[in-house]
């Protein structure tokens, strides 16, 4: 009778205690991070002490140094380097772009190639033609492009909530724009930078070539320039455009995704892959994209481990190499744990920021939106309210190739200030807020801590 | 038959058509925010044509004109001034601040006299003696502290989630250091800086004395020297502290809440009442403390009319002056709106920053959190998320001395860099961004857009 009765208390109370530990266990992760945190000054040194990291540069070299070197300060129980193929793309010592009016003058743009583009060769210069959109140029003539410098000012739609989504509605611009130029004949493409703000930066990013079509210089002024250059257009003023860039690519070089683990103590073949990736473009310092990012996944281990907590499967950290020109780190992890017969549960990424967290989104059967909508109520003191459907990630979405059905989640900060900075060169530290990016740190300790229990 | 079967029809069809209106209305709000949007240009005249203004000086006098001129310009249905009695404090020229060490050593302070402090009189000095917190400060004996300058080093508490909370905590040290430092026979009180991080920027605000406890000058370093005193003081060196300060009170000036008004069509005679504070501390340049603030309700305002919107209740903005020393502009204006005997029936106050908007709380009965709760779904694409229970805003809370059940709403923008610039000379145009300030906007005109219609 009594045991009966101790059953029915126990019962009863074990739900309330469980949660009890749960709410307990992320106010110690937020207080960790917010008061104890390594992050901001981790962040620091990536972005200082290493700076901008584009794959094949001595920076991308040394940043798997300083990752590893920082993997083992924190006692992990695993730290190991996975050797990877990289492409190496160099944007040179000269770049720089001109307008020239009519009357002769010249006015220099703020000016970046495009990730990936050939050079011009010396200077190149050719009589401008403005397109508003990339539709607008496919729906031109040969005659009318042919030989022509193209100019295409596709602004993003700031009417968009979402910043991310006015991103995706220009990315074909900077993706194909140049292929569709030189398809017309074009001798070069020239995009509005893919950003939010009307500034002087421009924001570079990864362009494509298609191997049947002749391959032309491509590169974004900044909004500012691109506006500037409206005004002449709509004057009707006949424009030239030169420019000089001698960027070019190179072999393939060998580079490395960075990984550590805490093993799991109930199921340590399963394991839960989460990260961001360790490269960046080759202006600013990556402090945004993806600087934070790894920090946040770096800072969430080793929250997890100073809280002493033990998890049920195992906890794989990996700064991804190479995601911004070609996600090769991503494509060759997927490959690599696939061919070893490992068993991947879930993977979580973190590249959409520094900023304020907001909430996960999960690209994943029903069965998974359901567990994420359940972590909602942990969140609501922490101001998190995004628990939905929604994309993983770059680096982890080649897993979905492998791995039938593993749910991929998105760590989703504020994404307003986002294309302020993304592959500018104002994507330094000092644009990154302190309390912000610890919020970030906290938020994905107290995910992969729900997501091991309840997975 | 007919007729019953339309009736039916146009009953089941009414409450769709209705929300669709609703959700048209709001998008389009939303659109000519973001698109067309006055407000990033609004805000920069005002911080840049006008500056810091704090109540009695010549940039409060010209905050005036540009506001009124300003309203005109927008063609409301009546723009006025309502005259009002402000105190008058100035900082003077004088206002420096050193630690001097054991050996001599000077280290020189980001020290800001607080808002209606007293100067020093000449060079004060004396020998400084450290307190955690106020409570420690109340708790130590005439013994220690008098004669001596006190130092209160009570930070912000970084693990509340809600940086207003944490703000809510030190408020004290700021309002109350001198009168309870002065009760033990203090010279003067040096409090932490209310901000949450460790940088240069020492931050003002309000204090008060007692008129039975002689007054003493009272000053915030920066959170940087904050840290840098305390270090010195935990080595068990013996410091001193030296100012000098020529801030002064001087008699009552006379200056204005402006306004400006959309007459309501149905009920002209029913007032919802919202606004900012016009007014801001003399260092910075008001940015996001309140400039934001009254951007945000000048540009719902005009948003509402550009858009044909046709109010059923008077939307009356009011530009408050003097929030931050005495609120008399708040208090001035319910008295006088009741001395008439006008219906006020509800009020919105923006005074928390031009953050990416959050939601609004009200601080009222069961039935207008009930109207709240409903306005969620409205807001869901807009990435809105907060319709609860809460503060209303400082400007407005004096109507609640006069009319009895007044639901007051508050406008909710993210917190988490708020205390990074509050009464600091950082919060400057600079650091406000346009997004962020437009998406706050376009969240006020919907909001005030949906309270006119169901309340």
């Amino acid at each position: 009778m009594r045991s009966l009765l101790l059953f029915f208390i126990l019962g009863a109370i074990t739900p309330i205690a469980l949660a009890q530990d749960d709410s307990t266990f992320i106010r110690n992760a937020y207080d960790e991070a917010l008061s104890r945190g390594h992050s901001y000054e981790n962040l620091r040194s990536l972005c200082k002490d290493i700076g901008a990291r584009i794959t094949g540069s001595a920076e991308a070299a040394m940043a798997v140094e300083w990752s590893e070197a920082k993997m083992r300060s924190y006692g992990f129980d695993k730290v190991y380097k996975q050797e990877i193929t990289v492409p190496h793309w160099e944007r040179g010592t000269k770049e720089a772009g001109w307008v020239r009016r009519e009357n002769g003058d010249l006015i220099k743009v703020h000016l970046l190639a495009l990730g990936g583009s050939i050079g011009t060769v010396g200077l190149m210069e050719g009589e401008l033609i403005t397109f508003p959109s990339l539709k607008a140029l496919q729906e031109a003539s040969l005659k009318e492009v042919s030989g022509k410098i193209v100019f295409i000012n596709q602004p993003m739609d700031e009417k968009e909530i979402i910043t991310f989504r006015a991103y995706g509605g220009c990315y074909p611009i900077r993706g194909n724009g140049a292929v569709e130029g030189a398809r017309l004949g074009a001798k070069a493409v020239i995009i509005r930078s893919l950003g939010l703000p009307i500034d002087p930066h421009p924001h570079t990013g990864s362009m494509h070539y298609n191997d049947s079509i002749e391959k032309i210089p491509a590169a974004a002024v900044s909004t500012q320039d691109a506006e500037l250059i409206q005004q002449m257009v709509d004057a009707k003023e006949s424009l030239e455009f030169v420019l000089e860039m001698d960027c070019q690519s190179y072999p393939d070089v060998q580079s490395f995704n960075v990984i550590a683990e805490l093993t799991g103590t109930e199921n340590p073949d399963e394991i839960i892959t989460f990260g961001g990736h360790l490269d960046s473009w080759d202006t600013g310092e990556g402090a945004h994209d993806d600087g934070a990012g790894v920090i946040h996944c770096l800072e969430a281990l080793r929250i997890l481990k100073e809280l002493g907590y033990k998890p049920k499967h195992t906890l794989r950290l990996v700064f991804f190499m190479n995601e911004e020109n070609g996600n090769f780190g991503g494509k060759s992890y997927a490959k690599i744990v696939m061919d070893k017969g490992e068993k991947q549960i879930a993977a979580v990424e973190s590249d959409r920021g520094g900023f304020a967290p907001r909430g996960f989104t999960c690209d994943g059967s029903i069965e998974y939106l359901k567990m994420l909508a359940s972590f909602e109520t942990h969140f609501t003191n922490y101001d998190l309210h995004i628990f939905d459907q929604g994309y993983g990630g770059v680096d982890i979405s080649p897993l979905k190739d492998y791995y039938e059905g593993i749910p991929l989640f998105g760590f989703v900060p504020d994404s307003q200030r986002y294309f302020d900075f993304h592959h500018a060169p104002s994507d330094v530290f000092e644009n990154v807020n302190k309390r912000e990016l610890e919020l970030g740190c906290a938020a994905m300790a107290s995910f992969l801590y729900l997501l091991d229990k309840n997975i």
